[in-house]
């Protein structure tokens, strides 16, 4: 089954269980509405890719890692669109959930997600051994001190750190994602902390590109936010062009990260390919 | 050790976990709120109850999963009390979260302690064959379609069982209490389930007494707001005499159900003192 299945199928055995006789219709529907229809997928992906390249015999725990890691995301992205943050009306090109469902279903659709991330990760192989170190790799990677909620919540204080902001808002659950991905395998997970964290910081950067020169019918959601919020950003930091620079130091850095591993010349192709997608169409038109 | 101590010490290691050198100061100082000073903890308690009951032998996996299960009440509290649910501007006497830091902050802060509250469990026994029931009992007590989040959702819905709905806000996480309390001492946890259930609902009922008919003072928050936002209640549904003889009926089908265990007579005791507890004492004046 190629990967693209694998995630998409582990998201709906997940949404599925919360879609039941006793469910309030609205709330499932909620939930629905910010995991499908796809997107990127980035994170489930390289957890995957992370097994894959760590030679995987549970691929069930693998799938769980990955569609936590998945819904987890997800929930992030619905609380981080509420009138009292972004306050965006579109993602991915849709309503966002509080646009489609308003605000106290976007409120509890990111609080169910967060509780069916973990659902999914101890109903699927509680005999593992391995099982305990993929809940603790997400935990942390969404928690506070080390992860997404504590990231985010530095836009609430009047002084923020860039790279600390940074690696908790959006590196933590990429390092989740490579590392659950080793430990999921029965790997050494430490190793592969630093590719993820690379990988992470590339794809913030490029982020920070798109909102600063991207369209905003290419991307889906509206542009020109971090500035308008006055948020950390690096382009703001370094200028576009120090940003692009950033970003090809930091993907050519994850690739050395890698350690010695079965598939590695996979994971190292694979993460290359996904690098040229980061650059947004209209920059990559003018730097040619 | 007490039961109060423990408890109110696994609380105070949890959040000391989420309070370090990188924690964005204001988002822990706000997880701090929600949780100290103590409430009644009267999930926790139950779950203590229960485990000693069923003579415990595993105090550190009991006192998790007994914090985890106030955490996850403290964080669905914040949510409940914001802007776009219950308006709440104050809770247990004091400024609810979001009056206190703001609405960003108190979405952040519920957010983290419902990770929190998984990874309190996931560190604390990763090679105890109970710790996954343990959590799995907890995910379904506050998840879709069983637990908290899905009792929050019927407010969305134009249409609500009042059974349906007080079970899963309210009753989910009692029966949690109880049952995770069972497992984390490695007993059968199936029997439990209909304890939890009951004072669950005793709980609620008193909940809408006190809303109903209490003075906003002696109880720390606002009153009469199941009426001013036209919520499900029991007093609207039975009146206030017939709420008070379900309240009571309840308390007896809870200490039935209790199932043989080493230390019954203990835990029907404490029911019984708790029960009296439940009841504003405005009313238990009218009654008397």
């Amino acid at each position: 089954m190629d990967v693209a299945t694998r995630i998409e199928q582990a998201l709906v055995r997940a949404i599925d269980m919360a879609d039941g006789r006793h469910s309030p219709p609205r709330l499932a529907a909620a939930m629905r509405h910010a995991v499908f229809p796809r997107g990127a997928r980035i994170r489930p992906r390289l957890c995957l890719a992370v097994a894959a390249a760590c030679d995987e015999d549970d691929p069930r725990l693998t799938d769980a890692a990955a569609a936590s890691i998945e819904l987890l995301h997800c929930a992030s992205l619905i609380h981080d669109d509420l009138p009292c943050f972004d306050n965006a009306a579109t993602r991915r090109g849709r309503p966002s959930v509080h646009s489609a469902f308003g605000e106290r279903l976007a409120v509890l659709a990111g609080d169910a997600l967060i509780v069916l991330a973990f659902d999914t990760l101890a109903q699927v192989s509680c005999a593992s051994q391995r099982l305990c170190p993929v809940i603790l790799t997400v935990t942390r990677a969404v928690g506070v001190p080390t992860g997404i909620v504590a990231g985010q919540a530095w836009e609430c204080e009047s002084a923020a750190d860039l790279a600390l902001y940074h690696r908790q808002k959006t590196g933590a659950l990429f390092s989740a994602a490579t590392v659950a991905g080793a430990a999921a395998a029965g790997a050494a997970t430490e190793p592969w902390r630093a590719v993820g964290e690379r990988i992470g910081e590339a794809y913030q950067v490029a982020d920070d590109l798109r909102d600063a020169i991207a369209d905003p019918e290419e991307i889906g959601k509206p542009t020109g936010r971090d500035v308008a919020l006055g948020r950390p950003s690096a382009t703001t930091a370094f200028g576009v062009e120090g940003a692009v620079k950033r970003l090809e130091t930091l993907v050519a850095e994850a690739i050395e990260a890698i350690p010695a591993c079965p598939r590695a010349g996979d994971l190292r192709a694979l993460i290359t390919l996904e690098a040229k997608r980061l650059v947004p169409k209209k920059f990559a038109q003018r730097a040619a």
